[in-house]
Parts: structure tokens; sequence; C-alpha cells
């Protein structure tokens, strides 16, 4: 098995969890964020950077890396790792979540999804057959099953519909993926309807994947929706397999997810909002490229024991955003990372002491969440 | 004396030196490239990477620092150097060749330049007078006396007016500039005359500036051109203060100034052309976002030493310039700044063996200039 999971702790007053996922890139803890970098890099940072505030696997996308430069291209560069020069483990989404957001540029059949590219208009054909081998090619150390994700809100009667290719789908890739050197994981859909999550995480633990994703969440739904959800899907999930809640990365929803059961997340929100000029603190989020900081001369978070806030002052950033400075967004970048790396330590920390619900509480009672 | 300069070792077949310029920040070793800082920040990289690549003297420019985050914020901050965290020398221009280059913007009279910011259009006065209060709010290690930079090419009678104004304002320049943590350096124009260039070398050697600079080079003329302005200069300045040839960097300039007595240089070249997807290498220059190096995977110069070259292959860096990712402009960054700085310091090394006429040639037979 490429891919398995310890389960090292379980919380006594919730479903926390820590746990080891074993990959072939090296062994990392749960519950872990995981960094998105979607074109082979983690946006503004070095791999090395990654490494310093923390990440330790990283995700990058495949349907974005299969029309730029290409998995052939990858395949002959010696893979993702060495093209990247990531040494630590990889794990590739599927390009469903992207083709399905392509809107009116998709067509899809049971086969699978015609779409246009978003660079240059190109048609393209992906199928589960297609995803695995482009995902192959990658060499990524966790891959995961071709999925449809239906948007927020959508019909029972089209959930049902999705989550039902989805499970096609999965049985598809699983048959189609034939590697000693690549886990795949299953992915959960069913929209916001309880029932549909049981079914959808019944119908995937059915193919006995090494892991399973909860998708379909943090699509738009209120938060409240997406834990209700998260609470109707881990309880069908195997305990002696990992979780991942894709796409969610706020750090109140990293809390709560963790509290329900979830061992694995990402989301490009945290480098998105840097880039932006907007960096997390333990307040909540703050504006840094407003005016209020241009004569601040305090560190973006003074808790905080990342690069940018050992050497840089609220001014200083704002002054190279707004003059269109790369460092500015470099700097934002490494202090969200951090921030939420950090924050995962110290959930782990707490699941070790046995004290998670009481750090929820902290946490919560301080970070004013958007 | 904030500024001084040892003359370590001269040349015995051409004019080129070896030197110590010491500054309130540190004493470094000449000759030298200064990478450029323009809004307080060398764009893309981290002061600690600057050092990595040899950076070990920052040029910062006085006009855009002036308009944006403004000089009196800089000052509240603790100067430059706490702003930016550069903990080394800076060197500050005047913002003399800025306004000149504004063109329509502009209008000058005996008393200074008034012009428009090319940010938002308002309108502003700058002066010798106001040069100096602006480059000592900064707090730069060295000042640059205001100056007026006639274009090339340029009638007799101009540039006679240009560098006879450039004197007039070197001295109130001199006159108001009272520091005793921050040298003055005067700056010799004169067109491509050479008998104007001796005599604004005369009138500014007068004035006993702890340093020199050559202006109004480098603004569009043939290097030949330049190179014999060098010699027209040179001669007239004192051995023993260091002279720094403004605007210039590209490799074979910047043998070629050594070897006609220049002790510092500056430019955004490396910089800029690392943005637009260039790279120096032995042979000359590589424009590595072409298609050509889609499928190259070896590194941009396979002699660098680099973090770049160690680490990444040209199709790599392609792919991300390609896809507009903010790490590609920071891994040709850091090549083109390494190069530069690496072939100063091969520079150095044959002055102290004496064979730098030797090095020239043979740095010459290979690199292909443009």
């Amino acid at each position: 098995m490429p891919v398995s999971f310890t389960l090292v702790r379980k919380d006594s007053a919730c479903s926390a969890r820590l746990g080891l996922l074993h990959t072939p890139h090296g062994t990392v803890e749960t519950p872990i964020f995981m960094p998105v970098g979607t074109q082979a890099t983690v946006k503004t940072m070095t791999p090395e950077e990654v490494r310093d505030v923390g990440g330790r696997l990283i995700l990058s996308n495949t349907y974005h890396l299969y029309l730029r430069p290409g998995h052939e291209l990858v395949r002959e560069a010696g893979g993702l790792h060495r093209f990247m020069n990531w040494s630590g483990p990889i794990l590739t989404d599927s390009g469903g979540f992207q083709v399905f957001s392509l809107g009116p540029l998709r067509r899809v059949s049971e086969e699978g999804v015609t779409f246009r590219s978003h660079i240059d208009g190109s048609e393209h054909f992906f199928s589960p057959e297609k995803a695995m081998e482009v995902q192959l090619a990658l060499g990524s150390d966790i891959a995961m099953a071709f999925d449809e994700c239906a948007p927020y809100p959508c019909s029972r009667e089209y959930a049902l519909e999705a989550l039902e290719r989805t499970t096609r789908w999965a049985r598809r890739s699983a048959a189609a993926h034939q590697s000693e050197t690549q886990g795949l994981f299953g992915i959960v859909q069913g929209g916001t309807f309880p029932d549909l999550r049981e079914k959808s995480a019944r119908e995937l633990v059915e193919l006995d994947f090494p892991g399973y994703a909860i998708g379909g969440l943090s699509v738009g739904e209120p938060k409240q929706i997406m834990y209700e959800m998260l609470d109707h899907t881990v309880e069908f999930l195997p305990e002696d397999k990992p979780r991942y809640l894709m796409g969610v990365g706020s750090p109140d929803c990293l809390v709560e997810g963790v509290v329900r059961g979830i061992d694995m997340f990402d989301c490009v929100l945290p480098t998105r909002i840097a880039r932006n000029g907007s960096v997390f603190t333990r307040q909540g989020k703050l504006v840094v490229r407003n005016a209020e900081y241009a004569r601040d001369f305090s560190p973006l978070d003074p808790t905080c024991d990342c690069y940018t806030c050992r050497n840089y002052s609220r001014a200083y950033i704002r002054h190279l955003i707004k003059a269109g400075e790369v460092l500015g967004i470099r700097l934002t970048t490494i202090h969200n990372l951090r921030f939420v790396l950090n924050l995962m330590e110290e959930i782990k920390e707490a699941l070790r002491q046995g004290e998670i619900m009481e750090f929820r509480d902290r946490f919560l009672s301080t970070y004013q969440a958007v």
C-alpha cells in the first residue's frame, strides 16, 4: 500500500483525532493543512519557504498542470516533485472540481466531461481514466478519484444524480488506477442532503480506498450547514482511514473541522487573501493595505513567530502592496500560511493534551470570523 | 567623515583599482555593483536574498520614496535601513535623473524643478536643498548632489548649460548638506563632449566631495562613446576618492568600466530583464521564456552557483513565467543578480592577481554583448 494511515489518538469529548499519514515521500502528522501549489508552485514561495512555515504536504492541481505545462512534460522532467523541487509528499486533485467550475465551457456525459481551456479555448476531454493517467504522469503521492461536484444550492434530484455518477466514476477511477507508488482517495458527494451524504459515503467505503475526501462543501453554503454535513458524513467513514475536507482553510473552519473528525484540509484562502493585502490575526482578518496602517510600525500580528512578523512593519508591507511590489505579497503569504500551519500545530498540541474543546472555545472567543 | 575611501591597489596595465569604501553601515570592497531597490525593496527579493547573492551596498531612489510612502514616513519608521530591514549601506540618488526623465511633466528653473507625480499627477518642487532634506530623512549612507542630466543626443550648448547648472546645484547641495552620518557625492555631467566632461570634473573636484559620480552616460549613446567619456573624465578625478558610474550594469560594460578606473556601478538591467524572462549566461543573454526551452531540463547557466541554477531547470522557470507565477521572476532575478555580483568577485580576484586585462579578454571572448 503506497499510502496508509495510523490512528494515534482519539479525543474523548469529540470526533477529533491525531494520526500519521504514510506516503512514498514520507510520513506526516494529522490533522494537517495542505498549502496549494496550483501551477507547480505555492504562489510566491520557494519550497524551502513552504517548509519553513510548516508545510509538509502540498496540493497541486491536475487541471492546471494538464493544460500547462502538460503532464507529459512533467513526466519527462522526472515528475512533479523533481520539476518543482519539492521533496515532501504531494496530493493532486482530480481536475473534477475545476472542469465543473467552468460552467458553460463544459459538457458532461456518462463517459466524462468535455471542456474548453480557460487559457486558449482549446477543447479537451476528461474522464476517470484520463484523470488517473494525468495524475500518474504527475507522480503525486495521493491521487483523487474523478468526481462530479454539485453546486450550491442544487436540487435533491441533481445532487443524487451527481453522487451516483461520482460513485460510478470512483469505480472506474479505481479500476484504471494501477500504481505501486501512488494512493487513490475517493470523494464523497451528496450536496447538502444528509441522507445523500450517507448514501455516497457508504457506496465509496465499499470500494475500500486508503482515504476519503469530502467534496462539494465550502461552495457557498452557510458554515452551519457544512458542519452538519460533516457530522452526517464522517460517521459513515471508517476510523482507520484519513478524512480530507476539500477546499476548507479559514481558521475557524479548520478548528471546527478537526473537532468533527477531519484529518486533512486544503484551501487557497490563506494565499489568495494574502495577495489582496489581507492577513490573519488572532482577532480575525486585517486588511493591511488600508490607509489606517500607513504609519503603523507594529508587526502584522504581535503574537506571530513568522519571518514577516519578526522583521517588518504593517507600514512597510502596506507600502509594498500599494506600490505593487512583489515582496509585499510574499510577506503576507508567508504570514498567512504560517498563521494557519501554526494553528494546526496548536490544534495537535491541544489534542495531545486532551484539551481540544477548550482550545476551540478559547480560539473562537477572540477570532472574529467573517 | 561619514564616508571615506581607501585605495588598496592600482593595476599596472590599466586604470583599474581595488579599494575599500567606508560607510556608517560598514565597509565594502570595490569595484562594487549596487543592486537597485527603487521603492525600498530590490524587486522580488528579501534583504537576506540580496545578501546571499553577494549584494553589499544597495541603491534606492529618492524620487520614488519621496512620492510614496513619503520621506517623512520613512523617517518616522527609523530611516530606510530599518523600514526595509537592510543592515548594510545604502546609497540614494538625488531624484534628478527621475524628474528630468519626466519630459513634459517637468519645468526647470535655476531654483529647481517643478514636476508632476507619475502616480497621481500632483505637483511637486525639487531643488538641491529639497533633495538634501529628503535624503537626510531617508537616512542613506551616501547621498547624491542634485544634478541636471542632459539627454542623448543633445547640443553642446545645452550640455554646457546643464553642466554649469549642475555645478551651481552641487555647490548648493553641499551647502545644504550638514550631516555627520551621511556622505555626499558630486555628479559629473557634460554630455558626450570631452572638454565639457573635463570642465565638469574640475569644477566638482574643487568642491571636495568624498566621492564622484559620472552621470549622463548610458542614456542611449553607443558604448564606445561612453568608454571615451570615461577616459576623459576619470583622469580629472582624484585617485583617493571613489568613482561611481551611474546606471551601468550590463556585464561587458562592468568589465570595461573597471578597466577604465570605475569603482562603483548601479543598474536596474539585471533585475528588469529578469522580470521579462531574460537571463545572463557566460555566452550572453538567454530568453528563457522562449518556446525552445520548454523541454530543456538543464539549469539557466551550468557554470552558475546560484540558488536558481542549483535547483531548477529552464523548463520549470519557463513554465512559471508563462503561467505568470511570481516564483519565476524571483528565480531569474536571483540568477541575474548573482551573475553580475559573481562577475564583480571574479573581477576583484583578477585585480588581486594583477590579471585584469587577461580576465577582460577572456570574458569578452565568450560573452556576446547586445
